[in-house]
Order: C-alpha cells, then structure tokens, then sequence
C-alpha cells in the first residue's frame, strides 16, 4: 500500500484533487479523511456545537484516524465514521472503507501530526492564495452547508483563517511538492496523477 | 523531447536538482542554463561590468535563449555560451549541446518569459526561504566566485532580493509542482526524480 498525505487550507482544492484521482484509479484508491473523525459531543445542544473550534487539531479523535490507518495498512477493513457539518454531530451509520493499493489521507491536520505525517510515501500540500480559498469556502459553506453568510464570514476570519496560520500553514515545510491551485482546473492535478499512475505501476509489479 | 522547466530565487537549489537528475539521467538529458545567456558587454570596464545589474530580465538575450531551445527541440546540435561570473563577460569558448530525450531549462527567469515558459511540458519551482537562500549565496559567491562578502550582502539586498520579488516569486504561480528545499538534503528531489523516470520511459515506449 502506497499512502498519499494530502494537505492544504480550507477550500485549497483537497477535495477536488481527490475527486480526480478517485475518476480515474477508482477502487484502486481508498479515502481517509481527516474531516470524518471530529470528536462528536451530543451532550452539548446545537448552538453550542455549532460554536465549537474545528479549526484546532484537538476536534480531531488523533488516535483513532491515526489506528484506522494502521488497520488499513496491515490489509483490514475498517468503519470510518461519519461526520455531519450540518448537525455537528457524528451520524449512526459509519462507511466501510476497504484496503487498496492507493491510500489517500486527507485535512487540514494531515501534516500537523507527526505519527500519522510519518505514515506518508508522498506528502503533497494543495496551495490555493487566501481570497481564493476564502471565495470557495463561501459558495461551499452556503450551498452544501447551508449555513448563514455572516456566520460563514465570522467563523473565517475568527477560526478558520488565524487556526489556518498556526496549525496548516507551517507545517507546508513538510511537503514533498506543493501544487498551486488558484484556478478552478482540474489539469493542475495532471502531474499528481501521474505519480499515482507510476506508483500502482510499481506496486503491481513489485 | 520532454522539457522541463526549472525555477526558482537564486540559490534556491537548481543546480542541486539538475545535479541531482544528472546523477541518475545522465545522457538522456540535456541542459539549457539561462545563466549562459548574460549579454556580455566588453565594451566595459570591470568596474562598470560588475555594477551590471543581472539580476533584471533584460540582461538575458531572451532570443538567442529561446531560438537554442527551439533548435534542440527540432533534434539540432546547438553551441551554448559561457558566461564567466568572475570576469562578468562571454568567453570565447562554446560548450556544445546535443539534444537528448529530456531537455532541463533552469535560471530565475525560466518563467518569466511567456514565449519561453509555454515550451515546457513540465515546469517546476524550487522553493526556499530567503534566510536559507542568502546563507547558500554567501558561501557559494565567496568559495566559487571568489567575490568580497560585503559586495555579496551589498549585491543581495540591492538587487538580488527587490528583483527576486518582481520577476521571480509572482512567477511561482506558474508552476506544476513547487519542491520545498529548505534542507540540504538532494532527497527533496527525490519525487522529481520519478516523474523524469516516468517521462523518459513514456518517451521511449511512444
């Protein structure tokens, strides 16, 4: 198994990068996200969760993406949990995740931890400028996230991007590339594909 | 021919990559240095050669540059300049180049110039911090180019750094992949090292 660390801001065009990897090696990939393993806290009500910090490395459960990796590796199958940026809440039903010859992890905490960093074959750090990003995040937040466009702005400015600046930024040093991705095209990927493309060729081979 | 295009701040490590893919590549590759194309103005003294300001776009006959390309590209045999950064002139030696199935162009302005930017079929950007770049620069003018260390600071921030800013950095954009070489370890080039590998092996099965 060849694991691929994906890394970058909110909005720099992880999950697009992604989505064109999964076209075209399909079930030859498989997909850990950072995103799925928020901490859920159903013991606090909705306005209160909707206020927490999920722009701290502390919202994620690190050692449980940090054991499902591992399982991953060692050929097991596992539930990855489901997470809901609508009702910050963990859902009841998990998503069963099988082993592939391409392991993709992916967040904006990918490359803050360093036991899971040090898993990585490849660390690739999707760079995207900020009023970019910002720009993405807003058409994201308000037509999949359905959430307020003073919140949105609010939450950038006050978590997203100081949090961003500390915890994601920084660790960039870390990347074996770095793809700019300011343009919404795909093709910025090409490159990023044909690394994958190289690397099931020598897992098939090996 | 598959081209690369190298950039990168002075001192950011392209001399390193090149050497770097030449170890492994060799013959199969051919290089292009924009450091090879000053305009040499004999007409000068030294002290006025000196005061030259090479850090600038316009020091670089951009024609001749792009027409060696071409040639190479068309399979021809070119005669590269060589320019001497101690006596600031062209010496009246060529060094011949052979085209070869990858052909590198490395210098600060390898971006820069559009008609000579669109010719790469990859274009990757070496990145270090400033800090690290002038501590490399310092050593490398004083032990290799055998220049006062007061004139290198002096050139540095002069010239050197405002110019990086204007004609180097926003170019940065530009790139496929940028390849971070804060350490002095050739493995950051490791990944380059791969996708020259695929290339080349593309080339030969096509």
């Amino acid at each position: 198994m060849f694991i691929i660390g994906l890394c970058g801001g909110s909005s720099s065009g992880k999950s697009t990068a992604i989505d064109y990897l999964l076209k075209q090696f399909g079930d030859k990939t498989a997909l850990v996200a950072f995103d799925s393993y928020y901490i859920s806290r159903p013991d606090l009500v909705f306005e209160e969760r909707r206020m927490i910090n999920v722009d701290v490395p502390e919202a994620i459960d690190r050692e449980e993406i940090y054991r499902n990796i591992l399982l991953l590796k060692e050929g097991k199958t596992i539930q990855q949990p489901v997470y809901s940026f609508e009702t910050f809440l963990r859902e009841s039903v998990t998503q069963e995740t099988a082993p592939a010859p391409i392991l993709l992890v992916d967040g904006i905490f990918s490359f803050y931890f360093e036991e899971i960093r040090n898993l990585f074959d490849l660390k690739v750090y999707i760079d995207a400028d900020v009023d970019v990003r910002l720009s993405r995040r807003i058409l994201r937040d308000m037509n999949v996230r359905h959430r307020p466009l003073e919140y949105i702005i609010d939450q950038y400015f006050t978590k997203v991007k100081p949090m961003h600046e500390v915890y994601v930024e920084p660790y960039k040093k870390y990347a074996d590339i770095i793809i700019p991705h300011n343009r919404n095209d795909e093709n910025d990927f090409r490159i990023l594909g044909n690394l994958v493309k190289t690397f099931l060729h020598e897992e098939q081979t090996r």
